[in-house]
């Protein structure tokens, strides 16, 4: 690749290098003859010189460019979802999306503090919170952060953050439910039990304890930290595991004779859902399927499909907005709490 | 944030900002006496010193970032999984992945050139190629560049490319559906006709040429480019779409009576899975559904649901290779052709 440098322009033209730095710099105040500026910037252009972005961005201080901590795959919808929002938000904002992995925290702030990046967006989940470790040396060193759903919206913290609405999701599906006539829920519980399912369990428990005509019974999922793992790393795992779910809800129906037309089947975890759904269908869809975190189902294809849904985009443009306010001379902290939405879909047949 | 300079070293140890930049710079040969040295070395740590990072790239000549090109959101999964692929090829040999949005191509060239970026990778997709401008600048500036789907197979380029094999994936499919029984096959073909679409047309045909025993049916679905862009841009054109879709399906069945035990329905795009399954499970998924780029249902989980897969995260692993193959002194260009693999889940009822 050919980059011609100042000292080539300097050569070409017969100045001095200093002489073609400063006639290439929009802002140099050193006066120099219009004739010597023009000669130097179209022998500059005739060469497809281009200045130095790194020497740039030495002088400003600043690389433009935002890392962002995701220790889960883009393959999971719900991060994919998650980091479009990021980059849409940081883009409309002049600044480039760096998808940075698992590394010491400290390797993370240095590049920080070495000027690499202007600041970082963690993404957690369920059972993923900011590491002790990095969260101190965010707030001692006061590097621009923001923390996506890591339950932190209960307690002020060094650094801005937003989080999802779990109980008003519950809620609203809770009600939705109770509407369509829903007097039974299966609440496929994942054994792997992280903040956020222990926030939907109380919330569950608490809409059921106002809807005294529903019943609960508790189907549980079998996922644990480990299988998660093998289903994250290897997605053939994906398919063990939907089988040993689809056994398991097949299982709990029969053996209540449940009666579909008052019956949901509640996915605390998105992932779940087309399997869950599956079972729904070999029952004509009678079945009614709700998730608490949307799933992989289109909803309004599929009948007796209903979601509370997460703002993910939205999410990730809100962290883009949040770093940038960070790094500005107020530099602000935010709490934010986005409400999921009902995606309610149809009632059954209406499109069969 | 607080950012310690060498001035401010130099001013507590009480040495010249240049000493200490030489104590602190490993690769520096100006001998200085071991206690100059350890006494600098050691309130350089005091202080939090951080090396500027941008200053080192400036020397290094590198940014250690590849700049991703894509104009598709993540939340098509077979963009997640592009970028994934990417994203752990780059961070495995010590790369930054930046993901760039749209901008005019001297735009990207430059920052090439002028060292933010060392390299861009281009994710085209079946009606989106690697624009003349920008293929112009990288061949006429020798800027490392891969090019992914973006038909470039058959030809030498500037740079290096990775394509997908359709008309394998084509063959293969087809071969696993006569073994299966199935003598008709309605073909859900998209109005807009793209690169791919043209590639797996001919596939289609040249596999029914040599298969005399199995009918074809043409079912348009009328995606066309501005449907195209409308269910991109707003997810709830895609429910609208699946709707359209669906009643397509439907009627073109219906028509025919077609017999489920013999007939397949074939999509082009992995996008029309879940609704054209949705009619197979109407009747009983009797029905074998296939899809020529897999599909956002998973295979194994439902019967008759076979798939010709693309090998989306190992194109995106090989990017990685092939950018990093080209920034070094051999500069080789490859093209690489990748097959995809026969998903082909499991007969009816295994699982029911």
């Amino acid at each position: 690749m050919v980059r011609p440098t100042l000292k080539d322009i300097a050569a070409r033209a017969g100045y001095s290098i200093s002489t073609v730095s400063y006639a290439l710099n929009e802002k140099s105040t050193l006066p120099l003859s219009d004739k010597t500026k023009s000669t130097i910037r179209r022998i500059a252009r005739e060469m497809g010189y281009v200045p130095n972005g790194l020497a740039r961005s030495l002088q400003a201080g600043s690389s433009h460019t935002i890392g962002v901590l995701l220790d889960k795959p883009l393959t999971t919808p719900r991060y994919a979802a998650i980091v479009q929002g990021l980059s849409e938000g940081l883009t409309e904002r002049g600044l480039h999306l760096a998808l940075l992995h698992k590394a010491p925290a400290a390797r993370w702030i240095e590049a920080v503090r070495g000027y690499q990046l202007d600041g970082l967006i963690f993404i957690g989940h369920d059972d993923h919170e900011v590491p002790v470790e990095l969260a101190g040396l965010v707030t001692k060193h006061g590097v621009p952060f923001v923390a996506l759903d890591c339950g932190a919206f209960d307690e002020e913290r060094g650094y801005s953050t937003v989080d999802f609405d779990y109980g008003a999701g519950v809620e609203m599906l809770m009600t939705e439910l109770e509407g369509r006539g829903i007097r039974s829920v299966y609440y496929l519980r994942p054994d792997l039990v992280s903040r956020a399912e222990r926030i939907r369990e109380r919330a569950v428990l608490s809409a059921l304890g106002e809807r005294p005509d529903i019943g609960l019974r508790v189907v549980p999922t079998g996922i644990d930290a480990q299988v998660l793992r093998r289903v994250d790393e290897d997605r053939d795992q994906q398919s063990a595991y939907a089988q040993e779910l689809l056994g398991r809800v097949e299982r709990a129906l029969e053996k209540d004779d449940a009666d579909p037309a008052r019956t949901a089947l509640l996915c605390s975890w998105g992932a779940d859902v087309e399997v869950v759904y599956q079972v729904a269908q070999r029952h004509d869809s009678r079945f009614t399927v709700a998730a608490l975190a949307s799933g992989t189902l289109t909803v309004g294809l599929w009948p007796n499909l209903v979601y509370s849904k997460l703002p993910l985009e939205e999410a990730g443009r809100e962290c883009a907005r949040l770093i940038v306010a960070q790094s500005g001379p107020g530099k602000e902290h935010e709490r934010l709490l986005l409400k999921p939405e009902l995606d309610p879909g149809q009632p059954a047949g209406t499109n069969s």
